[in-house]
């Protein structure tokens, strides 16, 4: 062929939806010719949006969530139990533990999981961040609840070696949840069972 | 839960993302969470992206087809054979065609087929501008490339009906192509014989 089927400004779109994870080439094509069909306002929207939330969001100086405010709402949030820290692995985590409607303590987000293979360490997460936080608050008890996989597991086990010295009770959601599973799919009566039945370490 | 878990910036572009075709909740979460993880640049470039489609794309005057300039770089390449016409549903079929490396003519872009169940009739599509080319312009031939579905065959009919009698050559792409499937998943080898077997109508 001698000319160019695809203006540049539509493969560009689609290279870069095609850098999103779980869009590969083929669907990433789909999306920008379903905005060329009449749907400009949509990309428009969507534009704006990208940009509001690299402009408007930050984490949370406590706890690591991603939150407009600074302290998040949760952090800022009276009612709840500052005294006891759910570990999390990512902010996606969080939604889930908030849809089983029975924690109402606080979050430390550590943003990924220890992975010697992978190059991640502890001082890649927001462990020291947690660290300080044992040290300084009145921290009853730290559920560990990162992912029931074999980084999430190590993860747990790290933090247990780290922080039990300092004195805080450490638990780890209970086993109901699918070994080698995701916590962001698991079911909110199943994770609202492993919260219940969380274990002594 | 008294207290609101995601920021309404990461809320709306995750209903944004959800508006895209093929993407539902669960994935759009994924997406807008995957941006939040230290990849503000990406978001960023994927908003000009987005912008810069719906800023510098228009439809050819002549073809219909996504371009940067008018007419597109088919439509003007001196080197194709500008009285052969491929008439597509779609702009991303055009790409299969050319992936064929077999097709030497022009295009021209319905935006969609017929379906009085959808409502959606000639007026709706470029058909009076695709008759407009067949009245003013030196037309050999016109391949009909419409999807090989009830709608595609239907429109087809249509076409051969309303622009038979002003004399081009009108002829329908072989079935070597799977009935009931959809253009743009077709492979080369598949389309190059399909256009190789075109039938006259």
């Amino acid at each position: 062929m001698t000319t160019a089927a695809v203006p540049p400004s539509v493969t560009l779109l689609i290279e870069t939806f095609a850098e999103l994870p779980g869009i590969g080439p083929k669907t990433a094509s789909r999306l920008a010719f379903f905005l060329l069909r009449g749907k400009s306002e949509l990309a428009l929207r969507l534009a704006d949006a990208l940009q509001g939330l690299v402009n408007n969001t930050r984490f949370c100086s406590t706890c690591y969530n991603v939150t407009e405010t600074d302290p998040c709402p949760i952090c800022a949030d009276p009612l709840r139990d500052h005294h006891l820290v759910c570990v999390i692995e990512e902010p996606m985590d969080l939604l889930s533990l908030e849809r089983t409607e029975n924690y109402h303590g606080v979050y430390h987000v550590l943003h990924g999981a220890l992975s010697p293979l992978e190059g991640i360490f502890a001082e890649d997460l927001k462990i020291a961040e947690l660290e300080k936080r044992v040290r300084e608050g009145e921290i009853r008890e730290i559920i560990l609840a990162t992912n029931p996989t074999s980084e999430g597991d190590y993860t747990a086990a790290y933090l247990v070696q780290r922080l039990k010295p300092l004195g805080a009770r450490m638990t780890r959601l209970g086993r109901g949840l699918p070994v080698g599973g995701d916590l962001e799919y698991a079911d909110a009566v199943t994770l609202s069972r492993a919260l219940e039945a969380r274990q002594e370490l």
